[in-house]
């Protein structure tokens, strides 16, 4: 399988970094995961859009436009691949010196890689935990962002599978619900369809920007976590997916009854 | 200049990293930086602990131990360089396949490399400014450890410097300060000697370690801070580096005169 790798498309064994690229060396740089179902691009304006502004966040130059990333893509999922595709485009400043100081004329690393992905509704729905080791910085616009420190999120996603189940839901330095380690959450209580807003540490997820019309931001504490009829977890690759417990706590699965049905 | 990477002392040009590096993905790994002066070590066995010590909280298995790793450091010291030198070792979690899942069976990167330090006496002190558009994550085990999510204090450095300052002092998430971007701080207030404990988000380093027993571990509000007289920045490469300003008001240098001076 070929990637793309700064303007070339290589096999993904011959694909190299240089060991001084800041996104190895500092989680310097963003990404971008995206649905290709069927052979087409699942919102790829959208992805990409974000993928430049969250560059832009991190003042890293990006040397492709939306179209030329698409094109890209398109060109990537062209080879013999599954029916659901993962197209992951990762962005980041590019070698650098030693230290933190960014280089004056980074040349960014662009890559692109595409996976299979799985169908998610051929899983058994996730049971989740609170995660207790670690929290989400609300205060920064790394939360806002799709960076590469993911650190967080994998002591989180480690946690939850130490404890016997399949992801955490992670609480903002305020105690507030944030997001699960790869998805933002929406949860159903009394009828009514809630998520955490950005400034609660949410990342603005392309999949919740669309369901958004149908839900209320609202900061959600532990109790209103414990008392949900509904959690959903959202990400571009696995759409709208119900929990099935949360901290040991049988959760319903009312997603073919509820507006929130795509 | 060669670098040692799993195993193999390659020029540098020629090592490459897999573009499904969990470091370069996802920030999942840790580091360490270490100096090098007159072709010895300084506080290697501190430093390399510490590396795996962190590398432990992140669950990373390394294939090497300490013995190893000073081995290595000093071969690589060995090439022609500067009297002062850096080393830096990073190790990640290796190549890993799409998402957060750690492999079952890692196969990690061990990256050392060694580029010259220049004397930090030789350059003017440090002005220093409050970040504003960060905080630091006291609530993570990521601030007690050195790992490869620096995309907090990369905000910080570049908002320093878009200030025409040259460090930030970051405060945590309860508007204590905890760090500089790449160092501890060291506050001088009415001839006492206070630095942040590492429950603030301080990272625990090495000559914070060593400095420790004539400091006092205490939370350092802003007005603590704009009360200082002096403030330092430590870090192996730096030592107790004294800064010239905070928020444009001036400090003193109080180095020569004050018992920290090792």
């Amino acid at each position: 399988m070929k990637v793309f790798l700064n303007g070339e498309f290589i096999e993904e064994g011959a694909a190299a970094l240089p060991v001084t690229d800041r996104g190895f060396t500092l989680g310097d740089g963003v990404f971008d995961t995206m649905l290709a179902a069927d052979g087409s691009l699942v919102d790829a304006d959208a992805h990409f859009n974000r993928l430049l502004k969250h560059a832009a966040v991190l003042k890293i130059p990006v040397n492709m436009d939306v179209e030329a990333l698409k094109k890209t893509a398109h060109r990537l999922i062209g080879q013999p691949a599954s029916q659901r595709a993962a197209i992951r485009t990762t962005v980041s400043r590019g070698p650098g010196e030693r230290g933190l100081t960014p280089p004056e004329s980074p040349q960014q690393t662009i890559l692109m890689r595409v996976s299979p992905a799985s169908d998610p509704s051929t899983s058994p729905p996730p049971h989740l935990v609170i995660a207790e080791t670690v929290r989400r910085n609300e205060h920064s616009p790394l939360s806002r962002i799709k960076s590469l420190n993911y650190g967080d999120n994998i002591l989180a996603l480690m946690e939850a599978r130490g404890k016997g189940t399949d992801d955490a839901i992670i609480l903002n330095t305020a105690g507030k619900a944030a997001c699960a380690t790869a998805a933002n959450i929406f949860v159903l209580i009394g009828g009514e369809l809630f998520t955490p807003p950005v400034s609660d540490g949410a990342m603005p997820g392309i999949t919740r920007q669309k369901l958004l019309p149908k839900a209320i931001e609202k900061s959600l504490g532990i109790e209103d976590m414990m008392e949900a009829d509904s959690i959903y977890l959202t990400s571009s690759i696995l759409g709208i997916r119900a929990a099935k417990s949360l901290n040991g706590r049988k959760l319903l699965d009312l997603y073919r009854n509820f507006p929130i049905a795509a």
